[in-house]
């Protein structure tokens, strides 16, 4: 059902220092920069590995674009830090059935857009054991399916 | 440098019943559960999928054995959640190194044995824009190099 570890959320209270960080010092690649409207963040990803099931894995950086985003939330809260675990799948509806029926809720009846064409949701932040989960399926499954 | 994300580390409070909702629920296979006694953590390595260098990553539940453990101590401060993030590198004395040079701290100045037969090391927490990052060689790289 979940694949691989898609990418790792991380709240930052400055992007592009925090892309300095990541790319300069730990050495991973950007590709992607952009603003994701529906979840209030400017974001860059970054590649750090190709998965086994023929995709990659990232690091998402998320710095929000207005207070009362749930990242901007998040910040005035804890301050910059791991932020969201995301995992990856071929069909997200199923995954989201398949969560649903072990006993978890899922947060939008329908998935919204993700970054880089990604379709997600998000497994309720109370039913994850203090872990925000977000399920993505990649946009080429998306594309493929059509 | 670093060839992957190694694993994400998450602090739980009941290690059973978190191996319970990522392994049933979420569906990742359960590889090891141990005691390191070093980071007075008892663990379980799931492992998500596998990496385009050949390794793995994973996702490490971290359950402490005593409250004066660094695990111990963000529990009790933060609760369960995100703990920290683990990078993978064949070469942990380069890596640490590269890093030291970009101008942040690293833990320990040899390094310490982690799960698996790994040896790690961390970047120190305040240089590392909230986040705390694990560098990890993993025990097939050390075994090859003697």
């Amino acid at each position: 059902m979940f694949t691989r570890i898609d990418h790792v959320g991380i709240a930052v209270t400055d992007l592009d220092e925090a892309v300095a960080l990541y790319r300069d010092v730990y050495g991973f690649e950007v590709v992607h920069v952009g603003v994701v409207e529906e979840q209030g963040v400017r974001e860059a990803m970054l590649r750090t590995n190709a998965t086994g099931d023929g995709a990659c894995s990232y690091l998402q950086l998320l710095e929000p674009t207005r207070a009362d985003s749930p990242v901007g939330k998040f910040l005035a809260k804890n301050g910059p830090g791991l932020h969201h675990l995301a995992f990856g799948t071929a069909n997200i509806e199923a995954a989201a059935a398949s969560v649903t029926e072990q006993g978890l809720r899922v947060l939008y009846p329908e998935p919204k857009a993700g970054s880089m064409g990604s379709r997600i949701t998000f497994v309720h932040p109370k039913d994850g054991a203090g872990v925000l989960v977000e399920l993505v399926e990649p946009a080429q499954v998306a594309a493929a399916a059509r």
